[in-house]
């Protein structure tokens, strides 16, 4: 249904276009290959000020894309991914920052990927599109800040992956990074994170609709593999007590029907998890890459595991902020990034917030996390 | 290799030979199916004394069957799946204890299940197979209790499942549980552990080898599925911690290869266990049957979710054990079936032991987990 003015432009950046940039600098990714050229597709919300200085970089996740806030139609049911987060009067004030959001390269989103073109083939990359790591988006995302001519962001921020390039961009650009908002993340997986991120590869390669990647030339999809991996990962973003207080044992028809069908609501909302993802045509090598990107991130590797060598050089303040319930990124593992940059005497404010929704706390509008960062983007804003 | 009697008979049981029972009383199962007649295999280890009274009944958990301890031939590469715990000198010691072990009802063992022939169609039941509760479990295993001509069970224990199977025991046959064991278990799953069950099943059914259960006929098997089931199950039964302790970030090759074959020790150990489990041939469909069993398990419910009511009428001595880095069944689940003997006066000791082996703990020769097993049953037997 097309919505009118008044209900998109309520607190909402209204209707949104996404921009593509073509970069003709070539990028050399830490897997050794050399992109000659690519695209990010990326979205803006707010204005550029005339000192350039109000420009906020938002980093999304292994699901995320470009388009966090606002709508790209009229007609969209949904809005972007962050759009409690972002727009007149919410934490990431778009009357006072100018915010940048790109999708990350390996994505599927519009920026260059497993579905574009891959120039040495004539043909789409699949499952031939390089990995791609933190310190690769980073670059990528450094070229977009140059041709945007602005000279450093004053906020690098994200949730879960996106916290891992805000912690990045702080490592690799020190001068360039004015504060790094550091949100449900870790400084590298866990084994358990590895192990997890493994099963949902093994689901997709595994389906015999994935053909090596090639899928697309088959005409087919791994829907099945895509959707497991999806509940999976679903799981582990949830904790074992919303899941309780949503699900509980209630069963869909009230009673036990000894047979295979959907018989817990549990199950029943898992399987819808799987099929609305499956639903918004996310690609299938894309979601493999990011799930490497992830496994491979850790910025203390470099210094001998030293996490906070790797920080040293850091300029940037940092607000880290954790959720109660979060256990795939659990407040402990915050904890070892706080605890790293102190023994820097970096600058940093650290915040765990009481939820028991779990990892996906991040995406949702919490009274007292919203809070934080309102009165946090507020008091850099007006500085 | 063959073996040596001195290396077999060492602590061991030695060599078993599992028997099989066919039961000609009718049963009525929870589902409403009944079964005219049918076949219970089992091992036994140790001697019935002449009182009768020094039986213990071994209930194995979701992947288990009757071969507890021992070997069954001479060049079995490994003994039964508790043959650290039942032996000579063990702590389920078999120089005064009887030992039963039977697979349980629609398990893959040996007992009637999805692979035993179907009266009504004179095909094996496959997907046929109705869905067993733990209460239909309990039924069996009396009416094998009442051909071997025993009155009552002088303990009935196990881990998990099997710890469920030691709780509906007392539970259904006050009078024919003189102790219940149940270690590693829960009063009924957490919606968390329904999710997982269910992401199993899917990653069964899904699989294009499983034909809706009659891989058989198609002279296939949904091997992918079950083996991401497995790895998904596997993932839960060990902590963060021990994943940690045993691979942590280790790389197989020393280096990251920006692939997408094993790269780290976890996934190589997660594939391992996948296929070592597919070698066993454990039928898919038992699997699936089993984890439905886990879901619906729930001894509370017929008692307006009262557990200390489900409780009231028990009359055995309950040893409740619990593991610290158990995140399947935690601690905390322990200490519900605790409370709610408490609450009726009931006869129960807990330990909760410090490991961080997870949920696999109860399978594992731990020092102080094996020595209250071992105070417990001999005070049992010398009185």
């Amino acid at each position: 249904m097309r919505k009118s003015k008044e209900e998109i432009n309520h607190n909402s950046v209204g209707l949104v276009i996404a921009k593509n940039q073509i970069i003709n600098s070539s990028l050399k990714l830490d897997s050794g290959t050399t992109l000659k050229d690519y695209n990010l597709c990326y979205e803006t919300y707010g204005i550029l000020n005339k000192s350039r200085d109000n420009a906020i970089l938002i980093c999304h996740a292994l699901t995320g894309d470009q388009h966090a806030a606002g709508y790209n139609d009229a007609t969209d049911r949904k809005p972007g991914w962050w759009d409690n987060m972002i727009g007149p009067g919410k934490p990431v004030d778009t009357n006072k920052f100018f915010v940048v959001c790109p999708n990350n390269l390996g994505g599927c989103g519009g920026s260059t990927g497993p579905l574009s073109q891959n120039p040495s083939t004539g043909t789409a990359y699949g499952p031939d599109f390089p990995i791609i790591t933190v310190r690769d988006w980073v670059e990528s995302q450094n070229q977009l800040l140059e041709i945007l001519e602005i000279e450093s962001w004053a906020v690098v921020m994200g949730g879960s992956l996106g916290g891992m390039q805000a912690m990045q961009w702080a490592i690799d650009y020190p001068d360039k990074v004015k504060h790094s908002l550091i949100i449900a993340a870790a400084p590298k997986l866990s084994t358990q994170n590895i192990a997890f991120n493994e099963i949902a590869r093994q689901a997709i390669r595994s389906d015999p609709n994935y053909y090596n990647g090639l899928y697309k030339t088959k005409n087919t999809f791994p829907e099945h593999g895509l959707k497991l991996a999806r509940m999976v990962g679903h799981l582990t973003y949830l904790s074992d007590d919303i899941l309780h207080t949503k699900f509980g044992r209630e069963l869909k028809k009230g009673k036990i029907e000894f047979g295979f069908d959907v018989e817990f609501e549990i199950e029943s909302y898992l399987k819808y998890q799987g099929e609305s993802f499956i639903g918004q045509r996310f690609d299938a090598n894309s979601y493999l890459l990011m799930t490497k990107t992830l496994d491979y991130f850790d910025p203390a590797e470099k210094y001998d595991g030293k996490l906070s060598d790797a920080l040293k050089k850091c300029q940037a303040n940092f607000l880290v902020i954790s959720f109660s319930s979060d256990w795939r990124f659990s407040p402990t593992r915050s904890m070892e990034i706080v605890r790293a940059l102190l023994e820097n005497d970096k600058n940093v404010i650290y915040s765990e917030i009481e939820s028991e929704l779990g990892h996906d706390s991040f995406l949702l509008p919490i009274p007292q996390y919203h809070r934080i960062l309102s009165t946090y983007l507020n008091k850099i804003a007006v500085t």
